[in-house]
């Protein structure tokens, strides 16, 4: 049913190669809504700490295609418990999970109610070039595809792939991040995880003799998750960020927002089409960014600029609310308006969490009497992790020239 | 003179950090225009194969700074024959000499007549922030700094560091363009080429026991040029802004033009100042692509998208004119314009040239006796390649939509 | 008072270039004690698993004196606060600290009472070309080296640096290791820990902003532990050894034991002098190996075949003492002496021990506020860990013949 | 007919795994035979520049195996073209070409007329363990893999694959000395030749897509041999090793040499049988090495000592006769007598030769025309580097006391 064709190959440095072997895939990658993902970073606000961290979701989602195809290939169980329609159906959705994403990973979404995962959705279901390609070969296709990226596909072996606890996605992401950022945490035994994967009872799962390769992977998670992602200077990013899609919303009455059409819709209540969609990429975002600059509106104009030349927020330690609302007056006494000006977040993540009742959240392991058993059961590590407090973080962010 | 600071760093992938000493050049990095450097990509086109190939000129000028300050540090001969004043100097030179560089590299250049060596020189001389770091430590640092860039300052070995066949600039780019482009070939033995650096009446030169890491570099070169920089892919995008720009300078008295304001100055003769230069990334430029893709100019409409949705040209090795004119004519009876459609490049790369009467062109090393002799006359190889003929490629590129 | 040489180097995977500039350090590398650690392996019976687990106690101790080189020159609070003199030394004991390693590493010692670090010490005071090498320069060098290695030296920053929980020592071993094991479980940031160096009241410390790298370092040993120095197979390899050097006692008074000469005196209660400790490389066991093929004794000559042609023995988890005996009566009825054939172990690593009472086993962090605190104060993942029970693994041996 | 296996793998960073599939495969392993090849260093003298080439000939036949089993399983025309039974013959034949290989590399061979190919099949053909796998499974094994490796098969690819210009031996030598010397020249892009492999009339081509990979690899062989292969320090090594086997020849006759008993054989002018081969390994050579120490024999002695604690002989280029017959006379005024002190090697090597009669040393290429062409016609570096002068050097080796 998928045509076949002579074997083409993208270069990659976290994999060597990306092999493409259907026509049907060559095509998606090459609709300009998929291409849209070279304008869109793959870590939103890490390149300010991180110079080279200047990599797209499109190479991301290359590799998240690239890791599925291996699975596929190299794990055995995979290889003959799913068949030829299923394995192309899953390659396509590891491609295009991804395809909804704004510009500046999650900030934007913070702010504007959009959510990723439903414009990936409406691109592959709605009137877009990728859906026209899917629909081209196979009307069901584009439904297939969305109910494994949402989880809701008969083939509980499918959405394990793209997105689970040792998914294709997270294993593209943390080699893929720590390569391009340079720092070596992110790094795990890919080859040996794959080597100890099993399909047992439609459940992935690993044998025992791969469990270090598990432990290793859960902690390039957290090591990577506290060094790169929830770097305090992305954080400072991200707190301007917030700072200027807030302005908006609330200059969004205001002509002043006329110098930004395409932004406007995103500042409504109501879900923007996917045209729209489109053409917000963080090329845009920037241009944006250089003509606020000489924005009439004072708040909007300097916060592009501390975005543009890095100008950043300087951060304390979160202690109590007394001194958050210390902060917020000092900043109102220095001409600084807090509600843009002082930002407080607060940042948690959990390795590992056996005791989820998602099942979808725990890690199989197969043991040496061949049961199955959730991870923690088996590694002492993860165990030990699991029962230890979560690790938590909250600053709080406001100008360098605050005198606090 | 120049306040060292607590020693700060950069993480980076090719150099494992870059460090930063001294108050003036965190300063210049944190102005505007060396910011402006992230929106512009170091290799251009060349993500259009290599989808990786995504890192900025923000990361190269830092790296090339890093191998200057390398090399002012770990080569005895230099670290004790310049002065701390100089040092800096060079060190400023290596991080500022592509703060002028436009975007897509070199092929806005060649449309534009504009020179970012030229701009480079304009941002330091004039009314920029870069120039108000530098002046306010020392009135003349703006001259002094433009000198070793373009070659006129009175310490010889200051230029040479910064542009010269073993500069910092090109130890740089060989390896970061190798490594994010994920490909083996820019590889070379840096360490050992350091190691075996020494001073000669003004002259870097090479101790003969380094003639194999150099043999190793300048085969680096030829291949990163060959497999990265010349690849046919690039060309072809190449060839289509190459198109584009031709078409708005052809448009530039119409009304058309009017709905990419900040570009018009760059059609014209007159070099644009630095602010024009300032807001013009690649940012801007994908933005207005994205403009363009709605023009009534179908021209103008069909070249943007193929830039944006990668629906780039064919190709053929160009063969005579006779070919030449035949794809032209062939392209003009199915309708398009083959000023626009049919472009013809050809390219050439001397590994390395002995018989150049430009010194600074050759590459000298000390060989046993400490006598101080071109390259060639130590080297069998470069010997070999350097009496070679030179390759060159001359290609012709059309839509894939012709039949030729 | 110890002479600068100029900087010669030798070529190192790990660490790039090994950095030599005294005359001294030069002499002693060229002993024929230090040159004999390169017929030792570093890793004893890893190569049975990993087999290019073949690199030597020599390049490892060329690693430990290199790492040790680059904390004194760039973590600033040792390059200023330890003088020329002491910085000579603590370098001479880094290298010198495994030069009375025996072969099989642990095993041998285990066997014949022989202690690795009293040899070390043996060599470096008595009658040796390391101890003529060092008292050329300085009559009390021996005694002064000696004493950091057994921590009585009265500077207490050096003998850290050589061995405590985050020494040059383990900081080599385990980089190196990976390296040539061709596992990714050890690396570790050592470039990140050596910039977060620090040193408060003679105590090496390491600032908050590294404990990342820090806990991904106990991590790196915890993975190196359990997935190469305890992998059953080389467990398997030593269980071997160990019979075959029991086998050797217990024949220690037979004729059979004449044709193994440099052996004998390792057999007795006294400790071997070192010039008999100097002959017994792996060479030398090889050797005998070979020769034990034919001896009249049969266990002599069987084990030894397993050795040298990898027969190596099986393995099963260890349940209980029933079980145990149940294999070695299995193992008697098939004719295989118990003694010699069926060999239980029973190994365990904790990853960090915040507990202990000798602080010379804790790590400190210098937190936020300057106070210095105990590694798991500031790391939950540390402090989960160290609450968690310790991971143990006990295995019985036995040859794959017996049918269990 | 081979039995198929549960797939295993070793680790090896070079390879990432060696995958075995076969039964037999896994038993020629297992046979003493190559287990011995552990006790054989791949680069014979060259841990005495390298510190960490420490790697024997047993990782290296693994990464040869491996490199032929990708060639099999990757490039399509070899896949398809060689059947099953030829598939496990040349997998077998990888694995064995080096099998017979004597200590010390080719100073050995050169010294005692021995040809590790010769010795390579007598083991295949002879009373060996390998032979009585390979026989086990089928009678003509051993003369089949024995005609592979000697070029007499009648499956021409199959030779092709284990030694030509282009084969799984050169290949992986480079990838892993590379690796283990910590150098980066042997570095070329393995993946990308064997992507662009083919077979035209049964004769193993390159498409022109891979003659940047191709070159590089040219290049990489190059700087290998006189970086590492040709390095005047193990050449130092190799001239007091050829003067010790010299000597040991000259003393054949005397009672001096009952000490050594299983060398003698070595020393007459018949070529030893396969037991006498087996046992003398680098372990049997170090062992004597050591007992030559205390010959009465001084030069043997001296000899011996020198190569254990690397007192090397120093060396000068050679000028011509005058200048070495000078150093000879000094030498023996010295005490030293020049047969066996002073040493004169001459050593080329050419990168690539386009001009030889056997077709089996070229390298072919198939151009965009689909024609079949030798590699110097398309490759402008080949063809210049063929055309110059190759690079030859010799150099006098002897003892750094004689003041010459």
């Amino acid at each position: 049913m998928f045509r076949k064709i002579e074997h083409r190959v993208f270069r990659d440095p976290v994999h060597g190669y990306i092999h493409v072997n259907h026509q049907i895939v060559w095509d998606c990658i090459n609709t300009k809504e998929f291409q849209r993902l070279r304008r869109i970073k793959q870590l939103g606000a890490s390149f300010q700490v991180y110079p080279t961290a200047e990599h797209s979701r499109f190479s991301h989602s290359l590799g998240v295609y690239e890791v599925c195809r291996r699975m596929l290939t190299e794990v055995d169980d995979l290889k003959n418990n799913i068949n030829d329609y299923d394995k192309t159906l899953v390659l396509l959705a590891s491609l295009l999970h991804d395809v909804g994403h704004g510009p500046f990973s999650h900030t934007f979404e913070a702010v504007s109610k959009i959510d990723h995962e439903e414009y990936s959705e409406m691109i592959i279901l709605g009137n877009s070039e990728v859906n026209k390609v899917l629909k081209q070969v196979d009307d069901n296709l584009p439904e297939e595809i969305a109910s494994i990226i949402n989880h809701t596909h008969k083939n509980k072996l499918l959405s394990q792939i793209v997105s689970s606890q040792l998914d294709a996605d997270r294993m593209d992401y943390l080699l893929r991040d720590a390569y391009f950022t340079g720092t070596s945490y992110g790094s795990f035994d890919l080859n040996r995880i794959l080597r100890t994967m099993k399909v047992v009872k439609d459940k992935i799962v690993v044998k025992e003799s791969g469990v270090h390769a598990v432990e290793d992977y859960i902690m390039a998670r957290y090591h990577m998750y506290w060094n790169v992602y929830f770097h305090p200077v992305s954080r400072s990013y991200e707190a301007i960020l917030t700072a200027l899609f807030k302005r908006m919303n609330n200059l969004k009455a205001s002509d002043l927002m006329n110098d930004y059409p395409l932004l406007k819709e995103f500042l409504n209540e109501k879900t923007p089409n996917i045209s729209s969609h489109f053409i917000l990429d963080e090329a845009l975002m920037l241009y944006y960014f250089n003509k606020m600059q000489s924005s009439k509106d004072k708040v909007l104009s300097d916060l592009a600029k501390r975005l543009l030349n890095r100008k950043l927020f300087g951060y304390k330690d979160f202690e109590d609310m007394a001194q958050y609302e210390e902060i917020c007056k000092l900043a109102k006494e220095q001409g600084y308006d807090p509600i843009y000006y002082v930002y407080k977040d607060n940042l948690g993540q959990t390795p590992y969490s056996p005791y989820s009742k998602d099942t979808s959240s725990l890690i199989y392991i197969l043991n040496k009497n061949n049961e199955v058993v959730e991870l923690s059961k088996v590694s002492e590590i993860v165990s030990a992790i699991s029962a230890g407090k979560e690790k938590s973080e909250s600053k709080i962010f406001f100008p360098k020239e605050i005198e606090v």
